[in-house]
């Protein structure tokens, strides 16, 4: 466990020390479950009052937040109290797993693969024909790299996750356990005795940008032709559905368990909300917003917050919550 | 196959049996598919007219129902049908998959893991540095347990499944196929540059109490910072988010595609209904339940039974979509 | 990349060919982003204007929409534009991955099991004793098959998918990445203390038919007894759910997030919409339709269409749609 003192963190934090402690910080914990040796946060006025019984040595506190020093107790003052507090989690993060040898015997790896420097890869991974793996690349044990398939510099990658075949991946991605990129996308036509359902082929592939992550088992199709994109920065979330052909912009956010029918756009900066589905075909312009839990059947226009089955305008689907409980109640 | 008596069922069940049969009973099911060596099972009066037409040489009844007996047929009569067929499907349970040997040779056990008597691990299993495993804990083929973490006596955990890096699992606990535990939470902050995100370090981990089980594909996120938390005897179902920093009291039930966002909190013997998702930061307090396919934006009281999106007392909204469909037809 | 001329692939789809091109077309594509070795395809006329300014150089057109020539192009008149394309993506399938040798020594195969001709197992995965392996059966790599389970010809698994026990799958199916099938139903009793709840055993299994997908991250639970039952040619899309004891006719569509509780019966043909969500013994009768991001509480007609939250006829949950939207103007 790393530890700093109370300087060593208001250096890191360029925040202003009010009191001190003695204490050798271990960890950061919410002022109710925090013991001596760790530090909390207010970022909301609502929560002073805990920090008269906290038994933290030391909180970090929002500036425009009116807050009584302790005894022994230390307070620093940043412009914002959450950002600090991640600034802080980096500090304090434990090293990943280690490997002890860098390449595990057991993995299975193609003679025509290329695999660059620095990368690592854990018991029992498997990766195919011609696939590139650029510096830097951790493949954690069970891993599974299909043939001609793509990945960027330092892109990490968590076991029992598969990527199939010619899909191309980006820099500093990480994906989590358990997710599948480039399995078929769904997509039949009847069959020509007219009793059943052909499969039609799935012949495009999987492009993903740099610095995007996605959440554990989460699933991205490849597409019918051409490529299903997901654009830099894009950060999904677990158990989330983004089917063939669909296009994110950059730096688009989907909660968890949400999901994107197929051949979806969503422009930049599009916040899909947890549990949210999206039917195919439709746009989300960028900037818009997906409230949790609503099902959208239509493009929404840039920067607009929709919510609601079927969803629509925030503002008009409250209306029509409220109006809807008073009609109950008549 | 194992087979009974209809004189060694009714002495397991403590029934009273009306009229005998000599066929050696092999299985149980349902009426209107049983043979003549399987036993039924009626728990619903409803289900009384398909006695007279089954193959079926026995069948299990909760007192309170009034059915005829047949030649050379048996009628066990009970306390409760449906408890008493959960108890046969115990006698009539297959064995488990076995191992050939305790510890396949294939599997990758790092030379500083703990593994307890009685402990059985299938092929292409991982497991790494500082693991300590309990007394008779199964792993079965290609299941990835990460350093540091800690899993207590006699839980089973099936293939696919990952368990990260320290977290922290109780006794007697089952995991089931391509299950994702300790995952990163779901959490960025604006990057410096404004331009786009930067990844919050989750620095937390998971801890999961005696006799949870965890379903198929079901994903639980470590936390940002302390853990993520499962009460004893949680039951999970498949395809379940549970995201960072979620603490869950005893036996609650959660059912099939549900979710949590962050830092939801659920009292004692909550009930989430499949499909249900709850917002962020909620708390569902003990007793209550939330019915299927809900979306919960705000804390539930004890005891209360929610449903509907947004959720509101169940009676309400029965109201509500009552006044709907007339207002619709006016 | 394969590639064929103008004729061939009008010979092939068997349409009118107006104009011609001298291009080798290697691939397909929309006319928005489509090159000049790339054919593309109209099946709607609001496409149409696109052709003026498309660099594609030729393009498949469905014989009601008016199109005008261009120099140097061609178009192929055809009675389904999206039919033709399922058949050209066909002919430009490009090889699935290869397998190395047949059987990879990694895999751990029970000296049990029958394996028929033709079957390729890639690295690392794992068959159980007894399981019997069909002829030309592809397991790629890290897929785990258990003890009894029984698989038809030409059935192709995915990495990461796990088949439980005992179950029975039919011909020609695809399972994707990560799929889990046969895990134990979610059923439990109150324990006998009354502070709990116990676990009922899952003694049943899982059958399915022949010519059956099932998508990535997709669970299918065992039975309680009996067998939970997918009938020929049903189509289910990637992260669904589907409980145990359901049973499903033939040629059903799920598309992706969506579930059924336990007991669920679908008739033949049913599509159910994504995001959507049946309830426990519910019965969808044949050719009835579920919209999607709804929520089934109660049976289904043949051939009705039902939509929204709880599902209602289509005609009359659009109405109360309309209306409520009205009174909160109002």
């Amino acid at each position: 466990m790393k530890s700093f003192t109370i300087q060593e963190i208001n250096a890191l934090l360029k925040g202003d020390l009010i009191g001190t402690t003695n204490q050798i910080i271990s960890g950061l914990e919410q002022l109710e479950n925090a013991n001596f040796n760790q530090i909390s946060f207010i970022g909301n006025s609502r929560y002073v009052p805990l920090w008269q019984t906290s038994n933290a040595c030391a909180v970090i506190v929002s500036n425009n937040i009116k807050i009584e020093s302790k005894e022994n107790c230390a307070i620093i003052k940043v412009k914002n109290a959450d950002l600090a507090m991640a600034k802080l989690l980096e500090i304090y993060s434990p090293e990943p797993p280690q490997f002890e040898v860098e390449i595990h015997p057991t993995a299975v790896i193609d003679e025509t693969a290329t695999i660059g420097a620095g990368c690592k890869i854990g018991a029992n991974c498997y990766v195919g024909k011609n696939v590139v793996l650029g510096e830097g690349v951790i493949l954690y044990p069970n891993v599974t790299i299909f043939d001609e398939t793509i990945i960027g510099n330092n892109t990490t990658i968590w076991s029992g996750t598969v990527i199939r075949e010619r899909c191309e991946i980006g820099n500093n991605c990480i994906f989590h356990t358990n997710v599948s990129i480039g399995a078929d996308g769904f997509g039949y036509r009847p069959s020509e005795d007219g009793r059943g359902l052909t499969k039609i082929p799935h012949i495009g592939n999987v492009i993903i940008g740099n610095s995007v992550e996605i959440g554990a088992n989460s699933s991205v199709d490849r597409a019918k032709f051409s490529s299903t994109i997901i654009g830099d920065g894009c950060k999904i979330d677990n158990l989330v559905q983004i089917a063939h052909n669909c296009v994110l912009g950059r730096s688009c956010i989907m909660a968890g368990s949400s999901g994107l029918a197929g051949s979806v756009t969503l422009g930049d900066g599009v916040v899909i909300g947890g549990a949210s589905s999206i039917k195919d075909h439709v746009t989300i312009h960028s900037g818009a917003v997906v409230g949790g839990g609503s099902g959208v059947m239509g493009d929404v226009a840039p920067g607009k917050t929709v919510v609601g089955y079927p969803a629509t305008d925030a503002r008009d689907m409250f209306r029509q919550w409220v109006a809807l409980k008073k009609l109950a109640k008549s």
